[in-house]
């Protein structure tokens, strides 16, 4: 008799390996998710694939084309439900029928209504052994934003903010270069390319003129995949009720689609000026209230949009946190004091200990000679 | 042949048991350094020994009764050069001699201008074999306060505060119960315990009557270790420039005693007052300047204190960061966000980036759902 627990420690092997080649994919999937697979036959692998960019062969495709010959009889360990549906490329379930493998072990069923289970249903219709549910939860942190996306409707919005071991992002001058070190930048540049839109404020184009750009060499990636990742620049989007963006702003023509997120109360002939210009202006504010909850349900049905970067001043950054919009924050917490007068990480004002906003930490980690904490709002809607 | 890295590797294996026994010491030595010793035959360890309490036999002197006849021939290791005077226990390099090692070997030199080589030296002398240098840097690590203050005069401080993630220690209000969890509170009781002086301001003293007391069952040891680590509070101070001590302050009633550290233009009756109810106040301030290096000092001397806690508000702290005084910042982060109108962490006054105090983060804990961080400031004295 063959112990079932043995199996799943070896379906987790496995499937652990497919979950490590579909993080090839963390910086380059979008829209879609990040997928892996193996083909395992007699306890060997004969196939590898990974998603790499929409349009481009899922998975799947890659690893049979890999195994060959040897995918009949084979297991085939996926970190996604198969696609069941046309889409730019045929459904996966049949090209895994086709192939003549044997038994389909997946980690987590697809949410995405176009597949949710029909792509597993297919595949045992053709008679093949399918298994779900195999290290769900690493395979669901492969892809926070698709999941809530398909789930909710809404991106998965991350917050990157840079301080000072007392709490602080800039001088009273405004002064903020730089806070933390290289690494730390760097590591501000691989989050930018794991996220599908950046959203900033207005203020940090005028004062800092950002650009928000992913840059080849500041992403500490192979000089390949870093050429690959930059062809597709994340969405950047500036909250600018009164439209004060300057037209000769470089966040405007540099690579990349820049929207201007503006008030109906903003200037119409600013409006029209950009967008001769060519650029996108959005109205999904009303008034001097910023509709953030609105305008991640845009990005997310519009632009399919997954993962948001939220880098901006203390205000925006908090409004999202006021308004339980934020899945996660990201801290960079550079070694020095800069005092009492520099500006603070936010403009919550709080009067009691019960107003605190909870925080759950998930991950400290050392980037040159600042930490990395990430941490979840404990009253997130994530 | 016999290797000399080899003979070193063997040395530092056993060093290193040394110095575990040492820190059983942590808590109780003072004013003593805290010393372990393991006695060594054929690749045996024969005899253990500590160093508990001032005025108790030295580490030496209890792994010899442990090791008993077996110390013949043996090879003592001691995480500090043996003691060669006469302090409230008989010299150690006179027991290792009488009791017939062929070899010591010592951690490091004692800097104690009574010993500072002799006792490696009466060693030799007897013609036993003496190596020094062993572990060196982590026999150091245990005692930062005897060894700063043997070797410049001044205790070794520690500056603890808690914040939220935001860089805040209270609402506006003052309202701070509790920012952090219980077992960050009980890394606070142990951090009091391995330190010989504990400094606040009179402020905390009003607001909140602390005690800044050890309490056996908060300091998350085993209850006899507990037992005998209260019996001993560290010596508590409260700069009090006016004298503003409430003559009720459960301070100077509790277990242990606490010196009241005023200006020389403090009102001299209520300090005669204090005097007569027998609490010892010290004049170490000239008008509102409080002379923190002078009282360093002076408590270093007078008092042979060797490791400062200092547990305060943002202005205390910060002026013993100013005055270049800290050797570590010890920050406990609770995962919750408080708000710009809550007290900063300090009250440095900076301006641009350039003035910012620059720290070397040293080592991040999680400590129940909050985090430790232990900091360096870069510009310390220490």
């Amino acid at each position: 008799m063959i112990n079932p627990e043995a199996i799943n420690i070896e379906d987790e092997k496995w499937m652990s390996q497919a979950i490590e080649l579909a993080k090839e994919g963390l910086y380059t999937t979008h829209p879609n998710p990040r997928v892996g697979c193996v083909i395992v036959k007699d306890d060997h692998v004969v196939g590898r694939g990974f998603h790499f960019r929409a349009g481009e062969p899922h998975a799947e495709v890659h690893a049979l084309r890999d195994a060959g010959e040897n995918a009949v009889g084979a297991t085939a360990y996926v970190t996604l439900e198969p696609c069941s549906h046309f889409g730019r490329t045929p459904p996966c379930c049949d090209a895994l029928i086709k192939a003549g493998v044997s038994r389909v072990v997946a980690a987590m069923k697809d949410p995405n209504p176009e597949v949710a289970g029909r792509g597993l249903q297919r595949i045992e219709d053709a008679g093949i052994s399918v298994v779900s549910g195999i290290l769900e939860d690493e395979a669901r942190d492969l892809n926070p934003g698709f999941l809530k996306r398909m789930e909710t409707g809404l991106p998965y919005v991350r917050i990157k903010q840079a301080m000072s071991l007392d709490g602080r992002t800039a001088m009273a001058s405004g002064e903020s270069k730089w806070i933390t070190g290289a690494e730390a930048r760097s590591d501000v540049q691989r989050l930018r390319a794991m996220s599908d839109a950046i959203i900033t404020g207005v203020e940090s184009i005028i004062h800092d003129d950002s650009s928000l750009t992913l840059r080849a060499d500041e992403l500490g990636l192979k000089s390949d995949l870093a050429k690959e990742v930059v062809k597709h620049q994340p969405l950047r989007l500036v909250l600018d009720t009164q439209l004060r963006i300057p037209e000769s702003a470089k966040i405007l023509t540099l690579p990349g689609e820049t929207i201007v997120v503006c008030s109906d109360q903003a200037d119409q002939a600013k409006k029209t000026q950009l967008e001769k210009a060519g650029v996108t202006v959005w109205t999904q504010m009303t008034g001097k209230h910023i509709q953030l909850a609105a305008l991640l349900k845009q990005l997310a049905e519009e632009r399919s949009i997954n993962e948001v970067l939220v880098e901006a001043g203390a205000q925006l950054s908090t409004s999202f946190l006021e308004e339980k919009l934020v899945d996660e924050c990201w801290t960079y917490i550079a070694p020095k004091l800069m005092g009492a007068n520099a500006r603070p990480l936010t403009t919550l004002p709080l009067e009691s200990m019960n107003q605190a906003i909870p925080l759950t930490f998930e991950e400290v980690s050392p980037m040159g000679e600042d930490l990395r904490i990430i941490s979840k709002p404990a009253r997130s809607l994530g």
